[in-house]
């Protein structure tokens, strides 16, 4: 597979279509057409095969997807064929939150390891078996835990500083949950999660709806 | 304006744009080219003017947007010129996580009643001000204090009868962080929240290069 600069929305939408796939083999469906595979999605179906066309040949004309077959070239495509360690930071309530969430291990990301500022924190065990450690220690813990991907659920002005000591690790990709705008250089890549996008959607409904 | 029928996309972008403009306005950007708002938005200066125009003429040829102007029209578009009324229910470790962040207030969601199943929880008096109430409770509390937005943090096997619970208010708009698919009728409109899509995106970084 080559890979030659991707919109970073085709990704997006990649993520999307396998979550609707993975439901589809849940409910036994075997084959599916781009047009039903695009409603579930809220795309249109030029869509699909534009976003795939970057990736190869999928599917047969007049038949459709191979569901489990598409759901295995997307995850190869996103690299979710293997299993992804994580390094999260800030063990708060956000911090729990995620640590406790099912979507990622079955999503295959698995928290590899926790860090706290508090020192209150720090020794305690998770009731996932993880030890906090103390921020001080997240060079060392994540390289000897093979941690590849920061999250980070620190309050603001703690973001930055954490950043830079993945940085350091290196981790070169950062999932970030503060609500503030981290720098870091070319070939680390940082995504901002912010929960009030979705709600946007919601009063815009409300409002034209 | 008329409400004819945009893309889901389009309003999840015009969101983005106005996070972008926001930021913009804090460090005192007046005018801003089509090419840089792109940029920073990750998307294509056409897929800009496109999505604007489904609204109306916005934009001077040969000079770009002004910053100002434009964020208020996209507030307008997206129903943000007013404050959002949430009810929030599940007051784990997400729903105080969520209750605490700064971005809802920012982006002029307001929580206006929280609920817990749990009755250990229920009459507790939250750092916001706000008290839990009991679940039973739902729909009259939420017409007393006009929820607009229902936000779901409960555990996955209790999230429909609590989406059945807003439907009976009726809130017609709901931004769901419990793993699972919520049946909705016609009308009413559900957002769903999963942190992982995210995440794929930085392991197809990691996995592309």
């Amino acid at each position: 597979m080559k890979f030659m600069k991707i919109p970073a929305a085709t990704i997006t939408r990649l993520s999307i279509y396998s979550r609707a796939l993975e439901a589809m083999v849940d409910e036994g469906v075997t084959v599916v057409s781009s047009k039903h595979l695009a409603d579930v999605c809220s795309v249109n179906p030029a869509q699909i095969r534009k976003d795939l066309a970057y990736f190869g040949q999928f599917g047969v004309r007049g038949v459709g997807y191979f569901v489990k077959e598409l759901l295995f070239d997307i995850k190869k495509i996103l690299g979710l064929n293997k299993q992804w360690n994580l390094a999260i930071v800030g063990m708060g309530n956000l911090g729990c939150a995620l640590l406790a969430h099912q979507n990622f291990a079955k999503q295959g990301y698995r928290f590899a390891c926790a860090f706290d500022a508090d020192l209150m924190k720090v020794g305690r065990k998770l009731a996932t078996g993880l030890l906090i450690h103390p921020v001080d220690e997240l060079v060392r813990v994540c390289r000897e835990t093979n941690a590849e991907i920061g999250v980070i659920c620190t309050p603001p002005d703690k973001a930055q500083e954490i950043a830079n000591r993945f940085l350091e690790v290196p981790v070169k990709a950062i999932l970030n949950f503060a609500p503030v705008q981290i720098q870091v250089p070319d070939g680390c890549k940082v995504e901002n999660v912010d929960f009030t996008v979705k709600l946007d959607n919601l009063a815009y409904h409300l409002t034209a709806g």
